[in-house]
């Protein structure tokens, strides 16, 4: 049912000049729109209310987790520590299968990769990069930008250091260019996972319920962060309102969406639907196609495949509906009115007009240009042609080797000091690495390669004349020795004589790549980057003078903050209920994959409430990055882990459709009941307070 | 080089009302520009030259072919008769690989599901179907429409048969409803491969060279039709001129183009783009992935799945590059403007307007109609959820018996007399079947039936809640006795009572099925078909009375006529020559697949001409079904063999562009070189006139 004081509250809203006319906006807790909430909802959103949620709220790889006890346990997703599950696997044996459960602290598993990030503090630094690249042609100002960005943030980790408080700091850049900020960090490293149900009923339904809604998925998992090799005092936490929300009420999500193109312009737009989603979608439905055939061959293959299938199909679902999204004629002309407005408007205002010129025309112009270069870029620099996480490593080594002697603010941005532990942290993290995949994925993009640049591009004659791509890959990848932790550490502590002296065909093939491959980024970078930065920030500079400062900047994955309510929607005319309720997973249950239950499950049936809500729908504006966000209540309580959005919710990319734009949570009643039910792990039940 | 003689004529052509600009068009043999080609390239073509080219060409399965020998000999493509040479492999041997040589008339290899027909006759029926729907709604208008079609064809094959020349006739529906026509042709039932070299030269190149140019195929084949258990008699046959045509000569290209949308409405372009198109693409892409990777699993596996792969990345091929032409919004602009240029036209005249209405806006509603049941249209009655031959020998099997006994015009149109010898013919052809090849098929179209309909949809509750997709593949490909043509021709000489008794699961899912998609199928028939039909219809008056009779309609894989010359185009700045040759061919092997040249060819290459022309290009305006097309020079000779277009060639589907679109062709020269010495096929050389 859709919360009627939202609807009864439109009219007085439309009056607010400059308002958003939805629960709509991924706002920075700088400036999250406290008054609008107020009067919508009735609710006071204070500083400290604020800053709580802030520091009780993590990122972590690609998503978001809160702090639910004072002893560093994270609530987050399942499918947000599956590689971790996936690293914790053998060929054998499979923890996404299987779940994991440490029933005391010493037996938690470290997440070799994983890292906890809480946001201490923010600083706007826009005067000083503007500053800095003012009145500078676009190219060099590209470049001085990127140095000033990188000086700054050493600058600040430097200051942090010297102060005992040890921050990781990282340049942001908001309003695609309209601010630049750093944001400064508490990084925890050593992250080890606590619980996490079994991938059967964690992601019940697959990926045919994926998106979809209603939905039966207990979505959750527990980290924990550990600092000292104790685990951390993490005093700022949010508790769990296991009773969950009510239908209609306030809730709020705080959270890293990871990304969204709702100021890019129409030219951006439709560059996006003709000469991006078509080939990466054909791309990922041939590899969905090999992982399926693949996984049929053994259940050995079933089980190597399976994190990397999950990962293809969930962005797979998401490419295609955005592809959807940017088809529907309607509301690319809506965008293309909005544009044609306010430039409009820009025209009106003569200084400004004669300052910024006409920033959409550079775009179109640079995205023209772009296509020249568009495949190779793709395929050599972009990653398309070279699908191996083996390559990968191989590359980061060799481009480590030649950037780290390099002064800070010259290096490729990726290898400047800031990012450089995280880079050491997964080269040297021991997880297993499985060569028949290597070998499907390196093919198959090789295969790709050739097709799309053709077989007589010079790329394609070098590599693939005398083997085909399956010979080129089985030598590659089975020749190579950085599956092996140690020999990438030598590599990486070596430095250029290593990789000069290195015989490893992956390292040789990145080395002979690598010079095309910087030429075709340094001119992207050059030609169309550049002109479309310095052209996002003179129209960033047209909406903040027309259209006020009271607007969100697209989602980057950092720290956001929006409000909504705990809602269903109207689909076809029949309404969708907000909640769902455990006794019809059984009923939906066939005892196949994917919409089978596990057994622990079925033992414990008899003693479960099979009314216990399972999960809920919000109107929270939302996007991926955003799963294990909290739900939080007014009063600060978690009410909720979202872990999806509706159908729907994946136009919200380009913009937010209030009607039907839903986000998807787990109920934390359904964590109760699977910790105290079904699991009945002692020392959870205890640090969450569930013992009676 | 283009042709001088065209650039300088271009000028005067301009001043010809309602002319085509380019060397465009796919002219019916009644209406051919006869006096445009005059102009443009002094050539006169007289009524026995087109009666002697209609009759020496042949329609084949999807394709074309033309007689060049009085014995009935058919030159076509080698990609057409791949069925033939698929039908005649085995799990251990693929006559694809190896090629096949028939050294002498006794062993030419029957090709079980072939046909060939040569047109005979055409007559305008038109005023009869409009006469016979005049004022009736709609749905009846359609209704009536295919019954008077069925009445027709009926009552011309009974006086062809009374008349001792027994015919096919075949209605025909051209400009989208403003014309119809019977069509009767002389068919031959019994057709036979005589020669094909091997896959590794006939598409040498593969995949990545297809729809590429400069380009080296020998993608022929010879045919032979028999009748009577001897070869037939062919007085009107073509000459093949092995000296091939000059740059800049005048060719004409007779077949049987399959099908264009030229005369498609925006709205209708643009349902293509939204909703056709990606889902179409989405699920082909997955497909090849399993495909690629099932081939793998082993040589077998290779052989068996070769001739669907190779299918499938052709249409693939074409489906990306048909959305990539939709996606050109300047192309879409130039359709909106001369839509609504022709729209105001009709609004002007009063009377006219009065009469059709906005048969536009009718075809846009009834697209919105069809949004609503698109999917399980296209699940359950298009196919896409039930990829399996054998389920579709279960399905003809099923709906024949029902249909048979109706009244001859009262049956669903392809169950009708005239086209139940050639179902027949296929149902009783003994090829061979793979059975893990058709659970791999039909398991996969049944996951994407649960992923696009839902997993809550009615048909996915039924069929896919105790197994899964494999385990259901499994169950009824392997439970079923289909593969056997005693068994399939047992079921449609039994009628229902053969159907009903039937405990063949596939038989058994057929009939479960049948219902609900005859229900699709009449919904959309009555709510989208006759709507658009009856559009259509008045469209083609509309274009008839303001454009006049100088127009081509679309494509409809019947037989047409085009006209242009030898020549290449400029691609990005440079110029594309129209001929290759073969000493380019040695240079471009690498040994490896796709690009290996067979040893046969390296045992003979000291002996071989390395500068035989071997592949040329035209900007003939042609589509899939115009493979294995003659050139056909103005006086008669054929000096080319069309097997493909360039990669432009494939927006020729809804616009012809001059300027890129070029067919491709093998060169007759490169033919002699390979029958006379490398394959050295002695009778085939003395019936070419090759002996010296």
């Amino acid at each position: 049912v859709p919360s009627r004081s939202f609807v009864a509250l439109v009219p007085s809203l439309a009056l607010i000049a400059g308002a958003a006319w939805a629960d709509e906006g991924m706002w920075t807790f700088d400036n999250f729109p406290r008054e609008l909430v107020r009067e919508r909802y009735g609710v006071t959103i204070d500083d400290a209310w604020l800053e709580n949620v802030r520091l009780a709220t993590v990122r972590i790889s690609g998503c978001t987790g809160s702090f639910v006890s004072p002893n560093g346990l994270i609530l987050t997703n399942h499918h947000c520590v599956s590689s971790c599950l996936a690293q914790g696997s053998t060929r054998e044996r499979s923890l996404i299968d299987s779940g994991f459960v440490a029933r005391g602290r010493e037996t938690e598993l470290d997440c070799a990769t994983q890292i906890a990030d809480v946001l201490e503090k923010l600083e706007n630094v826009t005067a000083k990069v503007q500053e800095a690249t003012r009145g500078l042609p676009e190219r060099d100002a590209n470049e001085r930008r990127r140095q000033t960005l990188t000086q700054l943030e050493q600058a600040c980790e430097s200051a942090s250091q010297t102060s005992g408080n040890p921050l990781k700091c990282e340049a942001v850049t908001l309003y695609n260019g309209g601010q630049y900020w750093l944001y400064q960090y508490h990084r925890y490293d050593d992250v080890r996972l606590v619980f996490a149900p079994e991938d059967d009923i964690a992601a019940f339904g697959g990926d045919p319920d994926n998106f979809q809604y209603p939905r039966w998925c207990l979505d959750f998992s527990l980290l924990r962060a550990y600092e000292n090799g104790r685990p951390a005092a993490t005093p700022r936490h949010l508790t769990i309102d296991f009773e969950g929300p009510s239908a209609g009420e306030a809730v709020f999500v705080p959270g890293h969406p990871g990304s969204t193109d709702r100021e890019l312009t129409v030219a951006e737009l439709r560059a996006l639907r003709d000469r991006s989603f078509p080939p990466a979608l054909l791309r990922a439905s041939e590899l969905r196609g090999r992982y399926l055939q693949f996984a049929k061959t053994g259940e050995d293959a079933r089980r190597i495949v399976q994190d990397a299938l999950f990962s293809l199909e969930n962005s797979l679902k998401v490419q295609r509906k955005q592809l959807d999204a940017l088809l529907d004629d309607a509301q690319l002309t809506e965008k293309r009115e909005a544009e044609a407005d306010l430039r409009a408007r820009v025209n009106r205002k003569r200084a400004l007009a004669a300052e910024i010129g006409d920033p959409w025309r550079k775009i179109e112009d640079a995205l023209a240009v772009e296509a020249a270069r568009f495949l190779p870029y793709q395929y050599l620099e972009g990653g398309a042609g070279f699908n191996s996480r083996l390559y990968r490593y191989a590359r980061t080594l060799v481009r480590a080797a030649a950037e780290r002697p390099k002064p800070n603010a010259e290096r490729l941005r990726e290898y400047t000091d800031g990012f450089l532990p995280r880079m050491e942290q997964q080269l040297a993290a021991p997880v297993p690495i499985y060569s028949e995949l290597e070998r499907l994925t390196l093919s198959f993009s090789l295969e790709r390669m050739r097709e799309w640049l053709g077989p007589d591009a010079p790329i394609v004659q070098r590599l693939l004349t005398a083997e085909t791509p399956d010979e080129i890959a089985a030598r590659l990848i089975d020749g190579s020795g950085l599956a092996d932790p140690a020999v990438r550490m030598a590599l990486w502590n070596g430095g250029q004589a290593a990789i000069d002296a290195s015989t490893d065909p992956l390292i040789a093939l990145a080395r002979s790549l690598d010079a095309e491959a910087r030429e075709l980024r340094k001119w992207h970078e050059d030609n169309v980057e550049a002109v479309i930065e310095a052209a996002h920030e003179q129209i960033a500079r047209a909406r903040f003078e027309i259209l006020g400062t009271s607007v969100y900047p697209d989602a980057t994955f950092t720290l956001r903050l929006n409000f909504g309510s705990v809602q269903g929607w109207i689909e076809n005319g029949t309404p969708v209920e907000p909640f769902t309720h455990l006794d019809r997973l059984f009923e939906r249950e066939t005892g196949q994959p994917p919409f089978r239950v596990p057994a622990i499950w079925q033992q414990a049936k008899p003693a479960l409430d099979l009314e216990t809500p399972f999960n809920l729908s919000t109107n929270s504006d939302i996007v991926g990055g955003n799963s294990g966000s909290p739900l939080v209540a007014a009063d600060g309580r978690l009410v909720g882990l979202l872990f999806d959005g509706n159908i729907h919710s994946i136009s919200g990319a380009y913009w937010f459709d209030d009607a039907k734009n839903r986000a998807v949570a787990v109920h934390p009643a359904i964590i109760r009941e699977a910790l105290t039910k079904v699991y009945k792990v002692e020392p959870l039940i205890e640090e969450l307070g569930l013992a009676n």
